[in-house]
């Protein structure tokens, strides 16, 4: 296969006919190399993981049943390994290409998935979101992409990073298309939907860059202005940075003790950041841990008032456009906290979110997101088609 | 080159032909990745150092020293990740063979030198000791190896870790050679000589597995009788162990400070446990490193107490032999702290120290050591020639 953005993985076969007649008959999608596929070696982005781990016995249960509605599968695409980044560089097989912005990093971890869309290369494509990694590069790639209901999609056949956050995403170049494939995972109907109130998180666009803030302000009324009503406000009294270390605090715990024993026993190869974001879990202790618990206790009763009879919130995907590629480590870690500080509400919640390529900075897209209460999945998807019709 | 044992570096030519006549004319030596070959990458044991440094200018003094006295250098070896390591297992290049204890670790830092002196393929060889990196494989190999005076060997064309702890160091399976070989790195003569007091260091044996003190003691006390005068003292008051974090903190800031700026530029891989040995010094604090050199200025008075007089010390190089290769990084890091309160005695006054291969546990070689007072390199070189003669 042609893959002049470098977004599939070259070293497995992973390509599943759609069945003849089904809803999503003729179209083509990708999965994250973290999505098993029956007598293949899911890789996780790290060649180590790949090379101690055995061919999966069978199908992931959501590339499965995109398969069986008619989809056919053209490959596994990169991640950042074992979905630990945000920006999509990956130290072993590279950083995919972002084509709505040559130069500058794709987003990650679902970097191939969000790549292979962007570029024209498959009508859609599956990734993952624990803290970000739908989200993320969909916003930096200029793309439609979906963080569902914690718990609404099967992970079965998943590779798991955090258990408590992780979630099946989706992308698409069209909210149609977007809602369709929704339908599938779902199990479920996409209506024609407009939330009864859309709230403006200030401190939301208070943590973005100005430019983002110009762009996307006036995009972001004209969202609201679809929906009965709709006005401004705080999320967080302290600002949003301030939610950032509980969730940062829970995930990192668990996704080090999703791969620990691992690690111990093969002592891999990892890029220094992602062994870093290991070892900084290291050092979180079981007080940590139940700090960060009182903590989202308090965001989570706090975002149940918000968001009570179907509000949605409104506000950036992410503060900035995609960063240029090869930034130093510094670098990626303060871009990186200043991403979770918008990232992390529908993380810390179980929400869905979903991230709309509505506008561009200097030619880079940027998202607008809207999160909703859990279990309006198919409210997001039905009013994000809606937004793309009027806008 | 035939390589059975993995000691040399496949993707580097470092072959230098001795000059006709000298001291060292017909022998064969390798050197540890870290010495720079003009026109060669110095790699470092890690691959992507050496693909993001130039080929070296000019050839490192020691290297070129000795092809000079007419030794001809054959190849390069393995080293541990940027000499982070005393076990010789490189994630990316794999484990060199123990020839002596095969299903071990070779030891490390210097692990390909050592493979490569213990399994017949070079007369002698050149590693590197900061914490450990010559000591340790010696010990594990059942070869000599020397761990000189800091500073006494010029570093210029080596890859520097920790600068106040770092020396040249080298292996041969016969003392005579070791000496003949330090003789032209020392630029001085060795002559027959003995100590004039031998000190049993208590403390160092209580370190050590019951079978180790079962091994190595007799051997002590045969070593002891051949000088003038011994007898029995504890080191430290409050054990060895308390001697290892002011070490581990001052080298492992300094190795930090050595590669920092390459590691945020380039996101290298490393393997887990080198990632956390760096990640761990991150966490190190100015007010750490200020504790821990008034540590080190204690055990510096009190060592200069125990080594006045031309007094030598003898403990064991390393409290176990070569462990199995492939523990768990937890296992690594409980023998590497275990390690460290027998070699972290003579990096942290600068002194010479010299492997000696008397004995076995169970098969298995163990090292006998002796330090002297900084600056008795030629001593501690004469007695071990005659000690391997009389025993």
């Amino acid at each position: 296969m042609d893959d002049p953005v470098n977004a599939f993985c070259k070293d497995t076969r992973a390509y599943l006919t759609g069945a003849e007649a089904g809803p999503l008959s003729g179209l083509s999608f990708a999965a994250k190399d973290i999505f098993d596929v029956a007598g293949e070696v899911t890789g996780g982005g790290n060649p180590d993981w790949k090379a101690t781990h055995g061919k999966a016995d069978s199908t992931s249960w959501v590339v499965q049943v995109l398969v069986d509605a008619g989809a056919t599968m053209v490959g596994k695409t990169h991640t950042d390994e074992l979905t630990r980044g945000l920006f999509g560089e990956n130290a072993h097989y590279g950083t995919p290409v972002n084509p709505a912005a040559p130069g500058r990093v794709p987003g990650g971890s679902s970097s191939g998935s969000a790549a292979a869309v962007a570029g024209g290369m498959v009508d859609f494509a599956l990734g993952s979101d624990t803290g970000g990694s739908v989200r993320t590069p969909a916003s930096f790639c200029g793309i439609f992409g979906i963080r569902p209901t914690h718990g609404r999609v099967p992970i079965d056949g998943m590779l798991q990073s955090a258990p408590d956050f992780d979630t099946v995403g989706w992308f698409a170049r069209d909210p149609a298309l977007l809602a369709r494939v929704g339908e599938i995972l779902l199990q479920s109907r996409v209506t024609t939907a407009r939330p009864g109130l859309v709230l403006i998180a200030e401190d939301g666009f208070e943590t973005a860059d100005a430019e983002v803030v110009a762009a996307l302000r006036p995009v972001a009324e004209k969202v609201a202005a679809m929906a009965a009503d709709t006005k401004g406000l705080q999320l967080s009294d302290a600002g949003l940075g301030a939610w950032v270390r509980q969730q940062s605090v829970l995930a990192m715990r668990q996704s080090l003790a999703s791969a620990q024993e691992w690690i111990d026993r093969v002592d891999p190869r990892f890029g220094f950041e992602v062994a870093r974001r290991f070892t900084d879990a290291l050092a979180i202790s079981d007080a940590d841990v139940e700090q960060a618990r009182t903590e989202r206790e308090a965001i989570l009763q706090r975002m149940a008032e918000v968001l009570e009879d179907g509000a949605v919130v409104c506000l950036p995907t992410t503060p900035m456009p995609a960063p240029p590629a090869g930034l130093p480590v510094p670098e990626r870690y303060a871009n990186r906290a200043r991403i979770l500080a918008l990232t992390c509400i529908a993380g810390t919640i179980g929400a869905p979110q979903i991230s709309l390529p509505l506008t561009a900075v200097g030619g880079l897209p940027v998202g607008l997101s809207l999160i909703g209460a859990p279990g309006t999945d198919e409210l997001l998807l039905g009013f994000a088609r809606e937004i793309a019709s009027a806008l």
